[in-house]
C-alpha cells in the first residue's frame, strides 16, 4: 500500500463534528482498500481502556479513488481515532504522524492518533434546519419588475425588454420584487438573494455610496421593509449582497479621505498612496478598495449589517469579492452576524474550493462556480465526457467538509457569467438536465431570475436582461422542471439524504437516500437516445413508489 | 498520471505568503513528474495579460514522494496560479477544481486557477527574526535550583537529589533560575520556557489558584520580575506556561461557582452539572475545565496575559492542553497578545500535526511530539529503520506550512514524557545524535533542563528530578554537544537555510544551505561502525571550510 494513495485530512475536511455526531472520511486509490475500520474514543483520555471500533462504508467511487466514511455519536468532545485498513497484502494501521504502519502500540498511542478535541459550541460547524430544504432565487432588482410606477423614474433610459447596455436603467425596484413574491413562491423558492440594494449611481449598485440607505430608485428603506415583511409572510427569506471589499468613490468616507488625506478619520479605511492614487477592486477606479484589516472598518460594517438584520429582518448575506477581504473581517463579521441571528447564513464569493474559509468561523458556503464550470464543460463546451464530469463533481464534493457541502450555493449562472442557456446555444434540454443535477447535488440550489422561463443572455450586461412577464414567451417545460425539483428539495432524500454519483454508458446518475428510500436522477449526457431517454433528457425515479 | 499522486493544498499549507514572497509547494509520486512549472500572476485580475512562469525545483524526495517548490516575489496580494507538469507521457495541467487536465483555456482560467488572495497584514503568517536563531531551554522551576534559601521553605519535604514522588517539594524557585542564568546562557540558549509559576499548591503548578500572582514558594511576582530583567540583560527571553484549559478547584472563581451555583458570576466560566459534578481536565477532579468559549473567560485571561507582558516583560506563551481550548479563545488571545508585542510567540500543546491551528491566527507552532516520536522509534524502540525515519521527518515537515515549520518547538522530551536518555537505556551516543538532529531539523530546538548534562528519569514524576549542580557528575560530552549545536543555530545555514534530508546505508543526513554554503549533519543510525562513524555517532561538515 502506497502512503500517497491514502488520504485523511484532520480539521473539518475529513473529521467534521455535526449535530452530535462525528463524521470521518477516508480516501484511497480505487480497489486498494478491501476493508476500513476506525478505532476511536470520544474522550482521548480513555484511549487506553475505552476504545471502540466502527467500520467505514464505501460510499462512492470515481475513476481513481474510493471514498469511505463512518459517523458515530459523540458523548465527549475530545475525539481521537486511528484507522485499520486491509488490502491484498494484509492489515495496516494508518496513523496521524506515522502514516501507514505495520505495527501500532496502543500504550504509546497518544503519540500518533488523529484527534479533533476542541468542540465548543462557538466553534462548531452547523447547518441551520431551514438550509437543508432551501431553494434560492437570485434577483437583479433593476431588472425584475417595476412595482412603484408612480415614483420618480426620470432616470430610466431603456425600455423594458430592450437589450441592456452597461448604463441602462429600466426602473425595476424592490416593490417590483414584492409584487412578484407570489410568483417566486410558486416556484418553490425559500429565499431570495438580491444583488446590492444600497445607494449607488449604477444599475448594479456594486459601487455603494451609502450602506445605511436603500437606493431611492429601488424605493428606499421602506420598500426593503415591505419586501422583507411580505417575503416572511410567505415563509421566504431575504439575503442581501454585502459589498465590503470596496465602496463607490463617491462614498463620503472616501471623499473625505481623499480630500483631507492623513487628517481624515477615514484615511486608513482605504489604501491611498502619497500621490493620491489608491488601490481599487480590479482596475476599476470608481471602486476604491476598503482596508478590511482595519478594526474600525470591521466594526462599522458589522454594525451596519446587524442593524439591517435587527431593524429590517434581513436573513443573511452574500459577500461580494469576499476572497479579497481580510480573514479578520470575515471572522469578526461572522461573530457579529451570528450574535444577531443564529440561523443566518453567510455565502462568500470565492470561485474556488476555499476549504480553508469553510471551517465554521468565516463563511457557511461559497457560490459554487466549480459546479458551474463542470456543467459548462460537459454541456456547453464538450471538453469533458460524462465520466470525467462525474469525477469532477465527486472530487468537488470531497474537497469540502460534510457540513460545508450542505451550505454551498450551487448555481449554473449569475450576473457575473453568461446565462447557462446561452452557453448551451439555447438547448433547453441541456439546461434542464443541468438544473436537475443542481437540485440533486448536495448544497443549496439557486436559480438566477429568468432561467426558469428560458431567458437567454451573454456576458454582462447581457446576462442582466429585464424579466419577461409575458407568459406566452415562457418555456413552460423549464418552468415545470424548476417547480418539480424545488418541491422535491423538501423531500428528506434531497434535503438530508446520502449521496451517490455514478456514470455508466453516458448516463449520469445521482441517488439521494434517506431512511432507506431514495430518489434517483438519471441524465442522458449524450447527444443520442440512450436507455429510454432522448438526447440530454433526464428522468427522476422515486423508489418509494415501488416499495411495499 | 494519477490525480491521486499529485498533491497541492491551497491555504497556507502549500501556498504560504511570507516576507514578501509566495512559497508554493507541490508533491508528486516519486519519479512521476519530470518537470514542474507554475504559471502565475500576483494580481489575478491580470490573468489574461500578465501571466508569468516559474519553474519548481525538486527539493527533496522520500521513498514514495518528490517534493517540489518555488518562491516568487509578490508585487500584489491577489495571487493566482496553475501548474504545468511534464511526465513520460507528455504535459498536463494541474488545476484547482479540475485536477489534472490535458487542456486549459486561459480565457476561462478564472474558473480553475488556484488562488491566495487575502493577504492583509493582520492575516499574514510571519516568523519573528529572533525565532530564526532561537534555542529554547525548558525549566521546571521547583527542580532547577534554590535561589532564595532564606525564604520560608517549611513546605519542603524532599532532599535535593532524592528521587521525586508526585508530592515532593525541593524548594526550587525563580531566584534559583536567575542565579543560574549565566549557566543557561553559556549553553547558547536564547529563551527559557518555564512550566507554570502562578499560585498553586502542587509542585508542577498546572492547577492554578491565582493567575495574577506568582506562587510565593517561587518568590512571588518580584522574583519573576528579577528573573525576566536578568534574562533580558543577557539577551534571553522568558516564555511562560499559560494554563487556560482548567484552573485549580481552589481557584476563587470555581469556589464561588460551586458555592453560589447559577447565581455566581463564574458559573458559566466552568461546566457545572445540575448535580454539582463538573467537567475536568482528563479525569482529574482538582482541575475543573474552564469554558474557554465564554467571551468573559477569553477576555479575562487575555487581559491577565497582556498585563504580565506589559508589566513584567514576558515574551511569549506556551499554552497547556491547548487542543481542548476553544478556537475562539485561541484567535482572540492571539490578537490581544500580538497587540501587546508583535514579536511574541505562542506555542500550543498539541501532540499532533495540528496544521489547521497553524494558519497564522491561532498558534505560531506546537510542541513537536511528532518529531519526538520519530526519534524514539528510531533510537529507543527500534520500530523503524533509518529509511523510514527519514520518510517520517520529511512527511512531518511537509504536513505544515513553510512558516509554521520554522516555529515548531522541537523537543526530545519534557515534563510530560520519560527522559530521552532513559528511553535509549542511557546510551548517550543515541541521545547526542538525536540532539544534533533536533538542532538541524527546521524549527526551534528546545532542551529539557538537565538533558545537556545527562540527567536520566522515567515517566512523571521521575522526569522532573532536581538539577545536579555537581559538575563532576555531568556528561561533559553531551554538554559540549549542546553548546556546539546551539552556537551553530546562529549560522545562516541553520537559521534560515534550505533543508534536505537523505538516507543512505544507515546514514541519516540533514543538509542546511544558505547563500550557497552548507552545513551537513550525518548520523550513523546503526549499531555498527559505518563510514568513519562509530555506532550512533554523528559528524558535522562545514563546507565553508572547504571553499576557497
Amino acid at each position: 500500500m502506497f502512503t500517497g494513495s491514502i488520504f485523511h485530512t484532520p480539521g473539518t475536511l475529513d473529521a467534521c463534528p455535526l449535530d452530535g455526531r462525528m463524521f470521518i472520511r477516508l480516501r484511497a486509490e480505487k480497489g486498494l482498500v478491501a476493508e476500513a475500520w476506525m478505532t476511536y474514543v470520544c474522550d482521548k483520555n480513555l484511549w487506553f481502556n475505552a476504545r471502540r471500533k466502527a467500520r467505514l462504508t464505501l460510499d462512492i467511487s470515481d475513476s481513481e479513488l474510493d471514498y469511505f466514511s463512518v459517523s458515530v455519536p459523540m458523548d465527549d468532545t475530545r475525539f481521537a481515532y486511528i484507522f485499520e485498513l486491509t488490502d491484498r497484502e494484509g492489515k495496516l494501521f494508518y496513523l496521524s504522524e506515522e502514516g501507514l504502519s505495520e505495527t501500532y502500540e496502543h500504550d504509546l498511542g497518544y503519540f500518533s492518533f488523529f484527534q479533533y478535541t476542541s468542540q465548543f459550541p462557538c466553534d462548531l460547524m452547523r447547518v441551520p434546519e431551514w438550509v437543508k430544504t432551501a431553494v434560492g432565487y437570485q434577483i437583479f432588482p433593476e431588472r425584475f419588475d417595476i412595482g412603484n410606477a408612480g415614483a420618480d423614474k426620470s432616470y430610466v433610459n431603456a425600455k423594458w425588454g430592450a437589450k441592456p447596455t452597461p448604463r441602462s436603467f429600466y426602473g425595476g425596484d424592490l416593490d417590483g420584487v414584492t409584487k412578484r413574491l407570489d410568483y417566486v413562491k410558486s416556484l418553490g423558492v425559500s429565499f431570495i438573494y438580491l444583488t446590492p440594494v444600497f445607494k449607488s449611481i449604477s444599475n448594479h449598485k456594486y459601487d455603494i455610496m451609502d450602506y445605511e440607505n436603500v437606493d431611492p430608485a429601488f424605493g428606499g428603506n421602506e420598500a426593503l421593509k415591505r419586501l422583507i415583511e411580505a417575503a416572511h409572510d410567505r415563509g421566504m427569506r431575504i439575503i442581501l449582497d454585502g459589498v465590503f471589499n470596496h465602496t463607490s468613490n463617491r462614498h463620503p468616507f472616501f471623499v473625505d479621505a481623499i480630500k483631507n488625506g492623513k487628517k481624515s478619520k477615514y484615511f486608513d479605511w482605504y489604501f491611498i498612496n502619497p500621490d493620491g492614487t489608491y488601490r481599487t477592486f480590479g482596475s476599476v477606479p470608481y471602486m476604491p478598495k476598503l482596508n478590511t484589516g482595519n478594526p474600525e472598518v470591521i466594526s462599522y460594517f458589522s454594525s451596519v449589517c446587524r442593524n439591517w438584520m435587527r431593524d429590517y429582518g434581513v436573513d443573511g448575506w452574500r459577500l461580494d469579492v469576499s476572497d479579497e477581504i481580510s480573514r479578520r473581517f470575515l471572522r469578526r463579521f461572522r461573530e457579529e452576524i451570528m450574535a444577531e441571528r443564529e440561523d443566518a447564513i453567510i455565502i462568500g464569493e470565492d470561485w474556488h474550493v476555499a476549504a480553508h474559509y469553510l471551517n465554521g468561523d468565516e463563511y457557511d458556503g461559497t457560490m459554487n462556480y466549480g459546479f458551474t464550470k463542470a456543467c459548462l464543460d460537459l454541456f456547453a463546451f464538450g471538453t469533458i465526457d460524462s465520466k470525467k464530469f462525474v469525477d469532477r463533481l465527486i472530487r468537488l464534493y470531497y474537497s469540502r467538509s460534510v457540513a460545508a457541502s450542505e451550505k454551498m450555493l450551487n448555481l449554473l449562472d449569475s450576473h457575473d457569467t453568461d446565462r447557462f442557456l446561452t452557453r448551451v446555444k439555447g438547448d433547453a434540454r441541456k439546461q434542464r438536465a443541468a438544473i436537475a443535477l443542481m437540485f440533486f447535488y448536495p448544497g443549496i440550489p439557486c436559480v438566477y431570475y429568468g432561467d426558469e422561463i428560458g431567458t437567454e443572455g451573454g456576458y454582462d450586461p447581457d446576462s442582466r436582461r429585464t424579466f419577461d412577464w409575458n407568459e406566452d414567451n415562457w418555456d413552460k417545460k423549464t418552468l415545470e422542471c424548476v417547480k418539480t425539483l424545488a418541491a422535491l428539495k423538501k423531500d428528506p432524500a434531497l434535503s438530508r439524504g446520502g449521496f451517490n454519483l455514478t456514470e455508466s454508458g453516458g448516463l449520469v446518475s445521482i441517488t439521494r437516500t434517506a431512511d432507506g428510500r431514495s430518489l434517483k436522477l438519471t441524465v442522458n449526457a449524450t447527444g443520442e437516445a440512450n436507455a429510454g431517454l432522448g438526447p440530454w433528457e433526464y428522468r427522476i425515479e422515486d423508489n418509494r413508489r415501488n416499495t411495499k
